[in-house]
């Protein structure tokens, strides 16, 4: 049973991309004076074989909050949306002035294929997009809300804030409150933000929003306690990008503060108060479950 | 009287960007998880003395189109969103994989300043905002038509675009038509922007909103030329940047194609067919005919 589950939602999340990638192409159907080699930066790193998760999270959100079929195609332009920031932080996280990593999901990084100058641009050019593709969202009313939502999530008090905050401790001794603060805006705001997308897609009630947001906001913790930990743990072919780069930045991770045991049980807490935010949505609320236990158990 | 139009547009761009200074410092204020130094970051950049030119355009498109006082708000914040826009450009362009400056209006660059960690963060963190900012337009129709302008109008088929274009180009012997297709998105595509905000902003008509279209793509070939021939002719202390690095950087520019004569004409003649768009606002267009002049005219 369990392996069958493990199955649909593999097979889910493989859905989900489709729609996404659909999304993305159809962008740029209609947006001709795109040049060239912008457009192959830009379809390099979206393409990159991610595993879908932040639209992956929208769209079961969006199933989860009883989304009518009219409005399925705001969640899927919210879902590929929140591709194109996740995917934008990846290359600008990746350039010399900032991680400096020449490998990401087993391939060289943007930067190394296209160059410095446009990894930038295209990271510049998913933001816009993502906007962009929020604006043609049909009913204004849910548009502008997404286009709010996913502004704050990706900005200066969310995922970008977060960066910073990131970058600004490298070689400093943060306490366990100070790393979860850089966790909750760097990781968790993006995910949190995912959820969200999807409830207001489907017309959630405020209950049902703020049940999702908690639901994520353990799942953005787990996250991230789960990435510190195969950091350490994990080989490269797994992860598809260099590991044990953490300390030799002197990043600070979890495993550092806490040792890698109370980091699992930190990870499996948080799955389980995660878990407890969907009793409300009942059977709908399954597949986030198992979204929630591939993100805390994934090897990769 | 020509003195004191000059006199009055000056004061009415220095109160043009006063309304945009107290929207963006009113962003601030109820983003309070900003880190100090992002904030540091983008507040150096935007308030580094320029001429706020974008803003003017939206804000007298808005007057020309004869926007009532309740949608005052909407075009001050497009005029703000617009120029946040303009200065992430900026500070992006100056980055070292880029054009590599250290000095920007008089001002040492903000990578040279914060770090090019930070000058990249600082410049993603405004895009954000940028529609961060019009999400909060009271009236959703209104919010999405500009934030669907604003997008397109910086995004891979505009602003950013022009800039794959511009350094694909160099070091390259260009056709004036290929020049001025850069300069048209380059450039060009924000300073239509800026009217076309103004003028949605103003629930202007159609018949208005080209009018303006038309005017302000005469107005950034102008424009563009104009900004050639200072770097021709101008001086470091003038334009607070490294001039003739055009030349340098293998650049092609109008003065290099046509040489000086010709492209002042060039100038002349855009500025003229700018003009007679304005014919159909009578008295209500007199002051971006003053601005397009201003900026013909410009020394710096």
């Amino acid at each position: 049973m369990q392996n069958l589950m493990h199955h649909t939602v593999k097979e889910l999340l493989k859905a989900h991309g489709l729609a996404v990638e659909s999304a993305f192409t159809g962008f740029f159907a209609v947006n001709e004076q795109i040049p060239a080699r912008l457009l192959d930066a830009i379809t390099y790193s979206f393409n990159a074989g991610g595993k879908r998760l932040r639209p992956a999270l929208v769209l079961e959100s969006f199933a989860a909050c009883n989304g009518a079929e009219r409005d399925r195609d705001a969640a899927v332009k919210a879902a590929c949306a929140i591709e194109l920031i996740h995917t934008f932080s990846l290359v600008h996280d990746d350039l010399p002035a900032m991680d400096d990593d020449d490998l990401r999901r087993g391939k060289p990084t943007n930067h190394k294929v296209f160059g410095e100058a446009m990894a930038i641009l295209a990271g510049d050019a998913m933001t816009t997009m993502a906007f962009e593709l929020l604006s043609q969202v049909d009913d204004p009313a849910i548009a502008v809300r997404l286009i709010n939502e996913l502004s704050r999530a990706a900005g200066p008090s969310g995922m970008i804030g977060g960066q910073v905050l990131d970058i600004d401790g490298e070689g400093q001794s943060l306490s366990l409150d100070q790393l979860t603060q850089i966790h909750r805006m760097k990781t968790g705001a993006l995910l949190v933000g995912a959820c969200r997308l999807g409830a207001i897609a489907a017309r959630a009630d405020d209950k049902k929003l703020d049940a999702l947001t908690r639901f994520s906001e353990h799942l953005g913790l787990a996250f991230q306690v789960v990435d510190d930990i195969l950091d350490v743990t994990g080989t490269a072919e797994q992860l598809g990008k260099h590991t044990q780069k953490d300390a030799g930045h002197g990043k600070n991770t979890y495993p550092a503060l806490l040792g890698l045991d109370e980091s699992r049980r930190v990870a499996d807490q948080h799955l389980a108060q995660a878990f407890e935010e969907l009793n409300s949505f009942d059977d709908r609320g399954e597949v986030l479950r198992l979204l929630a236990k591939l993100v805390v158990e994934r090897k990769s």
